[in-house]
């Protein structure tokens, strides 16, 4: 399958790259950069060095292809969708333009632009946990925001259980690389450095996504830490009743024994007793542990992925996987380091 | 006055040598260390290096002084208190072991030894804002634990004016000095550099601290992140009825507004909106930030210290200001570094 | 081909157990610990989570395989040589024990132990880019210390031609995961990081290597650095000549054209102009770039290599490709991440 | 003494801001800026914060006062020197503009502008260590560049002893501070992070400075660390003669027994036993080690300051101590924070 990544510059577009070149079902025809067009990928991604001889392209230049990732800013994915509709039967969107299907929450959590209703109604959720007999057949997939992603994954199990009361906390910590590619003020390393910057208390965009598929209300606090790739969000759920840590993670186990990305991490004596960012760095996973207060009730859900991949790239891919009815986990072998 | 320091090795050891080498009324007379006895203390804390010639002592070689700091591991200051006391007419205990007066509290939080009753009801609780006037006449300080006197400062006017509601939600986040000296598994650089650990999701013993001042119902998770130095705690308070940003500012402006070492952090426009751990480091001041939600009654409220500092040596050196007449800011006008 | 690996707890240790687990030809037979024994090998390497179900044994529970990794200290691989040796008909040694041959080196830099003059001279040394004929028929391999190899990739072209005069600097920069595994003073957090730890001014023992490789007069001083994974190497390099930067490169460009995992950075316009470490995390590769001063005669030479991979596992696992005459990438495919 | 700080928003002049504030002679009647004119200080230095009212006010709303300290990029001091001048009888220049006295040097290493003459005969080298009697009735001082002070203070007691042989080569290491506060592609968090970036292997606009003072020739290299702030040598010295490390130390304590900013660190046994410039963030002090290989020869010197301090703003004040008969350490008395 040949494949065209739209804003292959940023760092999700290298990511796609990097995933792309090493997936043994695809053939990356184009990269678009408006940027770096002309220039070798290396010169935006020195880690391709050495890796392919692509260069980048001008989207005016791009042909017809199989799929379409497009990994643009928000707004410019609904504006040119005909345009890259027109080149490829599939599109994979990884902006968020085409994620949020009641004009309610868009309203509130994205004012401004509107998608084209037609198309929106095409899309499809990329969520494969959730969502994977859908995107099956699936033609347009638009993939989750990084810190939605792993809040959903994190929630979906208990909320659907109905075990959830009250108003859900989500502490999303973040590092730089989920800000993309252009610098500026809040960028600059000596200001990044070693912060803990509570950037967004309340009203976080992310939220839109959680709300529309958990269905619980939420509130969302986000952080910079410092840290370049990695997302971890603490989910503090009050039970509707008080329950046993061993029920709940019953609950997670049948959510996601299947599951080829979703890894629980229960341990008694390691060190590493709960999701930890920076040891996906890389891959696919999202890893879910938790804890629950000795009253049973406070329940703390901690899950972690890279931003990069399980949050944009990794998971596109996986989209991909399931709707080309290759094996899902195609491109997506790398397992991370440690330490690191 | 003369002045010695027990257990002056550790990371708050050092941090009160520093700052009491700094003070105009303050002659250090003893530091103590079992293991570096004999030594310069510049081999401990190589930043004394040309600030002083003074060298440890063993425990048993200090003499009369006019107040003896402890900064040991918490169970060492109860059961060596009356030796302590006999040597000095004031003690400023930096342990846990005199912090906690109900009983209640400390059998749950810290189960194991128990101090002796006399002894602890001479112990004023070391937080200047809270009881100044209770430490005028002090001869003897428990000063608060890092986390809990965030927390503390982070809360406290809200639960004394009765607007808290429900149970609150206290997110920390703390550096690795925190940890003390002495190197383990989860301390090793590899392992430790750029966590986010969430270490202690439940049941933290600063609750007891946090509890015992502010009389509201807490869960508190704390999470080991990328840093030496800092302290932040992100409270989430349900508020007891819908109100706006400026009337919790008020109040906040009341409890605050003559206080040395608090700042209210409010900025419509710079980039450093929120209390930001990294600046506050060296420094004895608490900032405090916040946020309330559009419904006006989910309201973030951020703490952050230096936890060597105001989280414990210099809150001590505060306290001790207060109780000997001084001023209260002596010894304690560093007033951090940008960008750091 | 089933495999072993002795010291599978450690850090190169756990690297090789990562890569062996996805190389295409080898199945993981044993995985000593004396310290973990019986417990999964997720237990040590939490990236391991989910991808094996195996646990670590004890050493003398280790039966016949086709290949035995010593990822042990230094010492530990010549005391057990026959033991290991009566196990399996190939040994590939990451330890130092058989790394140099001459006896003055060993002398000068090895004091202690004497490795048995016969298996040590059935050990090849495991530097693909200077042995591979060697290699192709090799039962006993030597794999090259982390700083040793970047510096030998770094000059040994230089040296091989003729053009080096009088004495090379290399100042060699290390990540703290080089240091091991156990914590101790020097490793734990709040000492380690951010620091710029001139930790070995002179008389490393990776010099060794280097003479022993490269025929030429070295200094050598190493700076610990903030990094977990990484070794970068400078070398100061007078020519004997002055010459142009275009012919420098030729030299380096013949040696290397055909190497899989060494690449030359020569970028003119690029963010990343220099091999930079934290691009190789994971990866097999060795970046080489220069820099010649307007006179013609003062060359810098920078590599740079992740020192748990090329500079250990996958250096290893490259060499024993060859040994076994397998495709030399088998299982070395991880490109690197950026950013990172 | 009433000062002027122009440039006061940038990252030089913040730290002479902070330490001009706690200066018992000084007060500070001016800080320009043209980005922030009319908003207080803290909104460029948020460490300020409750401790000053002052705003920024554009240069022409400037007035007299006693002294001007221009924290400007290179090339606007000489520009604007009529215009200082004519506002207060001292000047104390922390640009490059006036350091470079001979025009060989500056035209090789300061291609572009050329100072007036008559301005660059008045102005003194701001080093203490090197020329405090100069210094003494000086009205005008040119300040060291950040990374050339440190080389300076690490090589002219050798250079002024005759030991000296070859060409020294420098190999700098450099916070991302000293880039100053505009964000560009390489201050990226995402890419600035972590890195061990060669950013300079030759050419570097330092050298300038270290011949002028040293006499000696040498090559420097600069490499961009995971740092904020902070600055450090290594510098590899070939001594004339062999010799033993005694007196090299001995050539070191005559140079700098009185000064109060320069610290030899020579330690046997301690964690901390060469230079680190974390240690010294916001302190002005330079600290010096070494090591003599076993031949006598080959001699690393280490020399570790904070960037912005010593290396600018402290030696700034400093310099204004001496030239007006001041403690030479008012104002700088802060010793640095350890764990940090």
């Amino acid at each position: 399958m040949r494949a065209t990544v739209v804003g292959g510059s940023g760092y999700i577009g290298g990511e796609l790259v990097r995933l792309l070149l090493g997936h043994p079902e695809v053939e990356l025809a184009y990269v678009t950069s408006t940027r770096y067009a002309g220039r070798p990928l290396r010169t935006a991604h020195p880690n391709l060095r050495g890796r392919t001889n692509l260069t980048f392209t001008q989207d005016d230049e791009v042909g017809e292809t199989d799929v379409v990732f497009l990994a643009v800013p928000h707004g410019a994915a609904m504006k040119e969708i005909d345009r890259w509709s027109a080149l490829a039967p599939r599109i994979v969107d990884l902006s968020a333009d085409h994620r949020i299907h009641s004009t309610d929450l868009r309203e509130r959590y994205y004012p401004g632009g509107v998608p084209d209703q037609e198309w929106l109604a095409r899309f499809r959720t990329g969520i494969p946990e959730l969502h994977r007999d859908d995107l099956r057949d699936a033609t347009h997939i638009a993939v989750a925001g990084c810190m939605a992603n792993a809040a959903i994954l994190a929630l979906h199990p208990l909320a659907a259980a109905g075990l959830v009361a009250g108003t859900t906390l989500v502490d999303a910590r973040t590092g730089s690389s989920g800000g993309g590619r252009v610098p500026d003020e809040g960028s600059h390393h000596p200001e990044r450095s070693g912060v803990l910057r509570m950037a967004k208390p309340h009203g976080h965009r992310h939220m839109a996504e959680i709300i529309q598929a958990c269905g619980v209300p939420v509130y969302m606090s986000v952080t910079a830490v410092e840290a370049v790739r990695g997302v971890q969000v603490v989910c503090h759920v009050m039970l509707r009743n008080p329950t046993t840590e061993r029920d709940v993670w019953a609950v997670y186990r049948d959510a996601y024994r299947h599951e080829p990305f979703v890894r629980l991490v229960r341990e008694r004596s390691a060190l590493h007793r709960m999701p930890e960012p920076k040891l996906l760095s890389g891959t696919n996973f999202c890893d879910i542990g938790l804890s629950l207060d000795e009253g049973g009730e406070h329940l703390v859900v901690v899950a972690a992925i890279d931003n990069l991949v399980k949050g944009g790239a990794g998971n596109a891919v996986q989209c991909l996987n399931i709707a080309a009815g290759w094996d899902e986990t195609s491109g997506l072998d790398f397992i991370g380091l440690h330490p690191v």
